[in-house]
């Protein structure tokens, strides 16, 4: 590293102004650009400023003005495409918007995002937008939105929290794929989740804490009912939480005698692997398989076939999020809103009759 | 939003010493967790601070004690999956040491880039692990290595700055894909990168702000020299910022009379668009067009024929980096390092003998 230059994260106000030879109070006032100076003093400020290497130490301005300019995020997995392109919604309307946002990303573990929310209020941001990963644990979310610092909740929320809420028609989204596949002649419908349970387990939707995901189960399970179709809790797989896991939990089901004739993928990286899956057993997609993944990812329009996907308004979710916040930051009051956006059905070729 | 808790921003350790009845002297150090206290006194304080609902103020003791605790993060795209699993990565290592990351976006945009690290540095980060948008400009680089807090480019960085910085072997990656080519005959050979000039036009590597992607085109140019091949400038595309860009670029590019043989993809999002287009002009992957990507995305292996790629070590870089600067927390005063982590190619189906 270069050695050469005075290291100055010590560099202080008083050190600027002795070397300005001016006195403190009107170093501050040039370095804070406040009151009123000659530019010959102004001048020499700088330059001492520039020559020591001041870092304007913004954590001090914000604790007086109470505003820092920044917004911050907290995502479930930054790996997912999803969250990544909703990132870039929140972005371009906080560039906009003259805020910079800043991102950490909890790896689904609600004791990582509760350490990240107090990091980032104790940072001083102005603002919260959060994809909580429990909803049933959200205590630390009820404190943050009474930090007096708005806070949106993306993509998964709860009827129980009065917060600000922006999420996708994700339940519509499961009974529409649902309703198709029964008409198709499928009975053997199973659904792939991240989300998992203490015993891996998954009895009832009130299993699962993810709100969005539990929304689209719920519609799974309804309509399946409703078609008379019995006991379709025993097709519910959870605990899909990396490609390693959902490559054996989707090995154990495709392998099986009574495999499913067609899959719900929650999201599009569970997508990936029950595709991978199925070339390696040898089963076709879609005589032998219908799959249809949450989340128009990049690759599902590539495939061989490519894959029937749910697009969800994922830059849409971040950009609406980021609104609400900004709205809130700039005085709104009213009571906390629910958007819901709609989702769609993209049809491709991965969806066929079951087979005989 | 919930109305009724009092918003409490401003809970002060003065409010807090008030409820409990001690002095703010006493509550400071309840609630600051130094000194000693009586068990009553600090039940009484920490009480009084839950009714208030106070929020500690770690700027204030971060000025202190100058430790944050947090790793600042700013790379060029995190919806690119280079980025975000190069994140992984660092979020790991932080993780296991005990930090706390922090990312912001640059959008590959050198001014947002230069703000960024200036506000992470006021949020006083402890370090600062950067991938560079731009290398020619600089400046703000060895200023942020010089504030005394350490500094670690990721992926980029360039032999004039003597910083440290954890790069993959790219330059022999594209040496080696582009030997192969030329052994199977390829003599219109194109390399597409979303590095860009001011008027979109490629002469030499010194074009090309980007470390990683000059090293690949210098390796590119200089094996194609060797080979005899000339004016291969000219087959160099930059400009590929985003899916459309490269759609069009692609576009123009294969319907030319004098299209490629042979494209080199310079990321998996060119890669894919590349890709896109030739399905859409009916050309056939090998036997019309050879594709090697770099970076070996999820959608590489699904697609037929499944595509060759350059694995970076991405997961590797990431962690390497954060790992330096871990060391350089820990007081580790060496000159900087430059770690180089070797690519390897991963031959699928995508690499043919150039056409007659």
């Amino acid at each position: 590293m270069d050695q050469s230059p005075p290291r100055s994260s010590s560099v202080t106000v008083a050190d600027v102004a002795r070397k300005a030879g001016v006195s403190k109070a009107t170093a501050a006032r040039v370095l804070g650009g406040y009151g009123t100076v000659s530019d010959h003093v102004r001048d020499a400020v700088t330059a001492a400023a520039r020559s020591l290497n001041y870092q304007p130490n913004e954590l001090a301005r914000s604790m007086t003005t109470g505003r820092s300019g920044t917004i911050g995020v907290v995502v479930g997995d930054i790996e997912n495409p999803f969250f990544s392109l909703a990132m870039r919604g929140i972005t371009d309307v906080a560039r906009q918007t003259g805020f910079t946002v800043i991102l950490i990303n909890s790896g689904e573990d609600a004791d990582a995002e509760k350490s990240a929310i107090r990091t980032l209020l104790a940072k001083r941001v102005d603002g919260l937008i959060v994809s909580p990963a429990k909803e049933s644990d959200a205590d630390h979310l009820r404190e943050a939105a009474r930090s007096g610092r708005p806070l949106v909740l993306l993509d998964r929320g709860s009827e129980t929290l009065d917060i600000d809420t922006v999420i996708a028609d994700d339940r519509h989204a499961a009974e529409n794929i649902t309703r198709r596949f029964i008409a198709l002649g499928h009975r053997r419908i199973a659904y792939l989740t991240a989300c998992d349970t203490p015993d891996h387990r998954f009895r009832a939707p009130t299993d699962i804490n993810t709100g969005s995901v539990r929304r689209r189960i719920e519609g799974f399970l309804d309509v399946c009912q409703k078609a008379g179709l019995e006991r379709m809790e025993d097709w519910v797989h959870v605990g899909a939480v990396t490609p390693e896991h959902t490559y054996r939990i989707a090995t154990v089901m495709l392998k099986s005698s009574r495999r499913p004739t067609a899959v719900i993928a929650s999201d599009s990286v569970i997508g990936l692997e029950v595709f991978k899956v199925c070339r390696e057993l040898g089963l076709t997609i879609p005589t032998d398989l219908s799959l249809v993944s949450f989340h128009d990812a990049d690759w599902t329009s590539v495939t061989t076939p490519p894959v029937t996907v749910v697009r969800q308004p994922v830059y849409g979710l971040g950009e609406a999020a980021a609104k609400l916040l900004v709205e809130r930051l700039n005085g709104n009051s009213a009571e906390a809103t629910r958007v819901v956006l709609k989702t769609e059905i993209v049809e491709r070729a991965s969806v066929a009759t079951a087979p005989a």
